[in-house]
């Protein structure tokens, strides 16, 4: 089933109406916007499930009263009572398919010489629909403008300001609140206030409804007047024209917005002399794994919206899904609790409780310290920062001594002048002002699917050192540290380390630290790296004390000191379940003594990082002088919000684990594990991309090196003439054949090409339908 | 008065008790939980409004049904309406009024050998108070536990979910859900099953009390029995027993947080080894310019909690107050609607509309272009990455090139390694493995209010090429820069500068930006800048073309290209309203060419900083190559909440400016503007701390050397005998005088210092009422 649609047209204006209680004159009202619409062209009204005998649907009162409408009912359950109680034990629809067959409708209306659409939910905000989802949680894709409701009763201005605050948290844009007049209470003009002065809101208030009387006949007789002169007087003349605006700002707003953003806005990373403004991604709204985005241009009757699979997870951030209610309500209670506060010297709940958490599930003795920063960039400065210093004083080197780091060949660590200086010199930073490459790097095997078999490729520079090609039946053989030691295949690698280090030592070079991303290569070219190649490296790097320097004190027994170098895992990208596990440096079977963590830490939602270190490296910050103290800190530094939103989001995604929620993509038909293995290596290894997808791909030999996937990343590694690295352009044919898409059920994959790759990343709530739908346009876009 | 407190004792569980709508059956449940209460000690019930007749008033029922309980009611109204309603025309209490009684109630009760106190709101979450301020809203200080009673009728389980919704975007903590069982609807099963698996809410459900029949006996006794047997059931001893531990749990969370942070925390800017455990700062909540910190340990019937005002306004970020329900809203929908999504080469509504509105604000013709990053560190690293390459490729330098800036000394950029960069070397940076000052640095002349008189200091290093002090009679003469100008003030500035420009381009130095503070040295010492030299430093860079390279290109005649060397000004600290106007610039009459903006950008709640840059230094990125693209961009660039967030306190700010809301500050009885000042001169220089102040203190000569204050800044320069800056302990003593606060009143002030410098900052909604005891408190505190 395609993904979800929202609801937008040029022909059509589309209102979602929401009451603030039961019995708040939803359905009267809804009739009396339908009549006053039908003066200016064709109305359509949607009850997408009804509840309560078919005598009395709301149906039935708009055939009586309006009867020029078209009218339609997707699904009715007798009982009078909550969609999700009426329906027990009936025919319950998937969300997905409600909120389907309700595109399908509204889909059909456009087409015709439509003019408005009124979809008239069931009981109060929350109430919940068939399934059990609250209509405002199961709704919100669809992005509606809502009309909402306001109650005229006692206690119905608690009631209708409650119901707005839980549209708006789900992103819902009320454009018109309506009430019923009322003497007694007078609701409305405290709401009228309330609503205009703080939101700007439409706000108009409606006579009265004549009281119900005995007699039928009275009683039809009586609301029909009411109908006929409510329905014809100024006042819904006046809605119907902001509503009529309200879309045309709406559509004019979309469709101009490429335009502005191209003069005003400096895009990141970008050429802006290579961004054609007809390029720029328009993004309306996103729920899980979809924006919705402005569809290629049309006639009036077409779609102005289409779901877009954000296959870059916005940027590698995404792992609960866009427009998490439960996020928002985690960011909303921090910041009506605390809005930020200062944390030099202060502690709040959330801050002390992540830490706690982070600290616990990683499993790792060496960990003791949290420092909080904003993004993955400061995140290893605070790193180098904390790294460098101690490394000096345990080998006494004046502070004037220049100290580099040791890398990876490719590793990328954020954009910060400091965190650029952590990678190796590149066509994409040479020219950068103040940049200067401080380390080394190392060239390191990496790991793709080929041809279907598992192949460690080795580069050419270091065959002569470490040999050639290695092939395994699975990734979990790859990943068998244990068994490849005991054949001891990283002895050849620890050796060459060695030989390189001790050469740039013996010419003078000083090193601070081993920095790198554990497992997987991002920035640099979503590359795979051969896990044994890096435990080479810490073991290489922290088993010689005397190695890098002579030691100014004794190296203490403490197992969680560190030795030779402070080893810093750049876990920014990797950690936090992107590869499947909380830590990547699990794969590695090593504990680092810093550890970077960022993007997935929120759940994708606000820019928040930590860096975590060990007690050793925290003490060699002590001292009697506030100058020798670890010299950052910005402002927002622990700023609730983001610690309360990356509780939730930690605890989410560990109850996923718990609860098996990845089973499907772990299960051995998916993930093809050969049934030799043991359960415990199946899952070990495990992605959402299914192993007969990697085979596939990676039988494209004309056109695909290779490919690989591991937890939510599938890295498609394409064949280039142009020479591999950023500035191929190998992979931009099947970038842009993504982007063309399902024409037919219009919708795309959005995706981001590094050169020569192209990568789709999911979050971590990606459903296996999404997956297999998805599957088939990347097969499509590579057979074309 | 005094601010306001938090309730919270050891001796006495205080519980607020919310109905999810009217008629939910609030007073019969709170009268069942006082009744049950009593068992185990004395109970107090406080109805701090109640509408409707004395008779039917719900601490009747108290009275009748639970006659142990202690009642207070604080206002009666007569009328059977919500509270706002019925005390039109009333006596109407302030919302600090009444919270203020309350605490005092429940005070007194904490003093008795006391256990429970159940707070009856009136009607709904949202239903308004007496002012009219919605009771979730006016409440929120107390930071009472909840109690919700859900809605058991049809209908109910939305209402009780918006209830909830409301509350806890309040930062409310709802710790039990109570509703009456109900066979037909039975909202109770679903609730149940939602609160407690999303958010582990203890969640009991009620037998349902008897129907009201119409004889008054036979009611009275039916409930009686009612009461006896529910009052009694083992529901309600769970009931307490989850109360009693939960207020258990809270108070050992706080007063063990302490002990924890000193253990995980790694402290931004923080000496640890000078850093005593008990000196951290425990913050339960903030409300407004004010925290609500553990208070010193006191017996069990002394408050945990005393508010503390924000005196650093939370390092600086502090513009629309804590815990803004409106900002939380406006963060919570941008959350819904989109969680984040990319942003490279993608635009999305609140992205767009706070560029525009930035724009547009900033009244800088030369500016047009937004550049996104997450903190002013990151920010001025964009400017700086921006300002070289332009510059560069005027001048026609090779890329290796080493290209300085030109700053003021003591000016500060941020954290990161390229920002530290910008700063001069100094004992708090020079210990910092990769910092290396790249430029120079000009001493310039500072104002200070001394004895009562506005002096412009010139340091000693500048007296033989600027002259002497200078006095002014008030702060609007010192920045009165036409005026000054018109008597040839900034020639001799200019010379200077030009002097020592020339000196070090002879030497060989190349320079690519001017980047400054504009008005206020933040960080660096709080020091106001005598605005004439920073305009005489522009006006220099800016009018020689050819003085810092000879142009590869030939300047354009359109005014807004940069001449010179392009200029910087780094308003994080200073801009958007924090020195009482929408720029710091327009102070100095100077437009820059980029301009860097955080802080009170998001009004205090979420990292988000902007760069603006002019079309010409935009242009000069412009290339057929991806890699001569400005290279930075982080993950969360551009990220909804943050633009969300700071649309809203933009368009606040603006409001409040526009409706005069800082007008009281501005008056000249507060400013001590001379009377013989126009009105305009008068309000162009304001701020929240009244003259009278400025001169008291500027006379203790004692101890303070000078003072100043613009904006919501307030700057005391201790007298000190260690030498200046950051090294001095000058202000210690002023600071923890401060801090121990009014011991009687018990509230305090934090606040923080820069060396010899004590700073306070008000946020922009900081009230008259709240300045004026501040002032007392400073003055006792320099006085004692």
């Amino acid at each position: 089933m395609s993904p979800v649609h929202s609801l937008l047209w040029r022909s059509l204006r589309v209102y979602q109406v929401y009451g603030a209680n039961t019995d708040v004159g939803k359905t009267i009202i809804t009739t009396l916007l339908c009549k006053a619409a039908t003066k200016s062209g064709r109305v359509a009204y949607l009850k997408p499930v009804s509840t309560g005998s078919q005598e009395e649907a709301d149906d039935r009162h708009i055939e009586k009263y309006a009867p020029d409408v078209i009218r339609k009912t997707l699904f009715q359950y007798e009982l009078a009572m909550s969609p999700h109680a009426a329906a027990k034990g009936k025919l319950v629809p998937t969300d997905k398919e409600l909120l389907s067959k309700i595109y399908d409708f509204a889909s059909e209306e456009a087409k015709q010489d439509a003019g408005w659409l009124f979809i008239e939910t069931a009981g109060g905000v929350h109430s919940p629909g068939p399934s059990g989802t609250t209509q405002a949680d199961l709704y919100t894709p669809l992005r509606c403008p809502i009309i909402l409701i306001a109650d005229a009763k006692l206690g119905g201005i608690s009631l209708s300001v409650s119901a707005f605050e839980s549209l708006r948290l789900r992103g819902y844009d009320v454009q018109a609140i309506l009430v019923f007049q009322d003497a007694k209470y007078d609701n409305e003009q405290y709401l009228r206030d309330y609503f205009t002065s703080r939101y700007g809101i439409f706000f108009a208030s409606l006579p009265t409804p004549p009281h119900k009387v005995d007699d039928a006949d009275v009683d039809a007789e009586k609301l029909s007047l009411y109908y006929k002169e409510v329905g014809e007087s100024k006042i819904f003349a006046q809605i119907l024209k902001q509503l009529r605006s309200k879309h045309g700002r709406r559509v004019a707003g979309l469709t101009s917005m490429r335009r502005q953003a191209d003069k005003s806005i400096w895009y990141p990373f970008t050429q802006h002399k290579l961004l054609s403004p007809k390029d720029i991604v328009v993004i309306d709204s996103a729920q899980g794994d979809f924006f919705q985005t402005l569809a290629p241009e049309g006639d009036e009757k077409q779609p102005i919206l289409q779901p877009s699979f954000d296959g870059s997870a916005s940027w590698w951030t995404q792992g609960l899904g866009h427009g998490s209610p439960s996020l928002a309500l985690a960011a909303a209670y921090a910041a009506g609790r605390y809005g930020h506060v200062m944390f030099a010297g202060a502690i709040h709940e959330p801050a002390l409780a992540l830490a706690n958490t982070l600290l616990q599930n990683m499993e790792n003795p060496r960990l003791s310290r949290v420092f909080y920063s904003d993004d993955g960039s400061t995140a290893v400065e605070v790193a180098v920062k904390m790294a460098l210093r101690a490394a000096r004083l345990r080998y006494g080197w004046a502070s004037s001594t220049e100290i580099g780091i040791i890398g990876l060949k490719g590793g990328y660590h954020g954009d910060t002048i400091g965190a650029m200086d952590c990678a190796e010199p590149s066509t994409f930073n040479e020219n950068i002002e103040w940049y200067s490459g401080r380390g080394i790097w190392f060239d390191y095997p990496s790991v793709k699917c080929i041809n279907g078999r598992w192949v460690i490729e080795m580069p050419d520079t270091l065959r002569a050192d470490l040999g050639d090609d290695q092939v395994f039946e699975s990734l979990s053989d790859v990943f068998d540290i244990e068994a490849r030691e005991s054949k001891k295949g990283q002895e050849v690698y620890e050796k060459y380390i060695e030989k390189i280090l001790v050469y740039h030592l013996s010419n003078g070079r000083k090193f601070g630290a081993l920095l790198m991303e554990p497992i997987v290569i991002g920035a640099g070219g979503m590359d795979l790296v051969d896990p044994l190649f890096q435990r080479a490296l810490v073991t290489v790097v922290r088993r010689s004390a005397n190695l890098f320097g002579s030691c100014q004190e004794s190296d203490t027994s403490n197992p969680t000191c560190w030795t030779g170098l402070p080893v810093i895992f750049d876990e920014v990208f990797t950690g936090l379940y992107r590869l499947g596990r909380f830590t990547a440096s699990s794969f590695l079977k090593t504990d680092p003594d810093i550890s970077v963590h960022a993007k997935l830490l929120t759940g994708g939602l606000v820019p928040l990082s930590v860096t975590l270190a060990s007690e050793n490296i925290f003490d060699a910050f002590k001292s009697d002088d506030k100058a020798d103290a670890l010299l950052h800190g910005h402002s927002y530094t622990a700023h609730p919000i983001g610690c309360q939103v990356a509780l939730e989001s930690l605890t989410q995604l560990r109850r996923m684990e718990m609860r098996g929620e990845w089973d499907w993509a772990k299960d051995a038909d998916w993930s093809g594990s050969p049934s030799s293995q043991s359960s415990a290596a199946q899952t070990a290894m495990w992605s959402i991309w299914p192993s007969h997808m990697l085979n596939w791909i990676s039988n494209q030999t004309q056109l695909v090196a290779g490919t690989w996937a591991l937890g939510s990343i599938l890295s498609i590694h394409m064949k280039t003439t142009d020479g591999q690295g950023y500035k191929s352009n190998a992979a931009l044919k099947l970038q842009s054949s993504l982007l063309e898409g399902d024409r037919e059920k219009l919708w795309n994959i959005h995706s981001r090409v590094l050169g020569n790759v192209l990568y789709l990343m999911g979050s971590q709530k990606t459903t296996k339908d999404d997956v297999v739908e998805i599957v088939k346009q990347v097969e499509r876009a590579l057979s074309t």
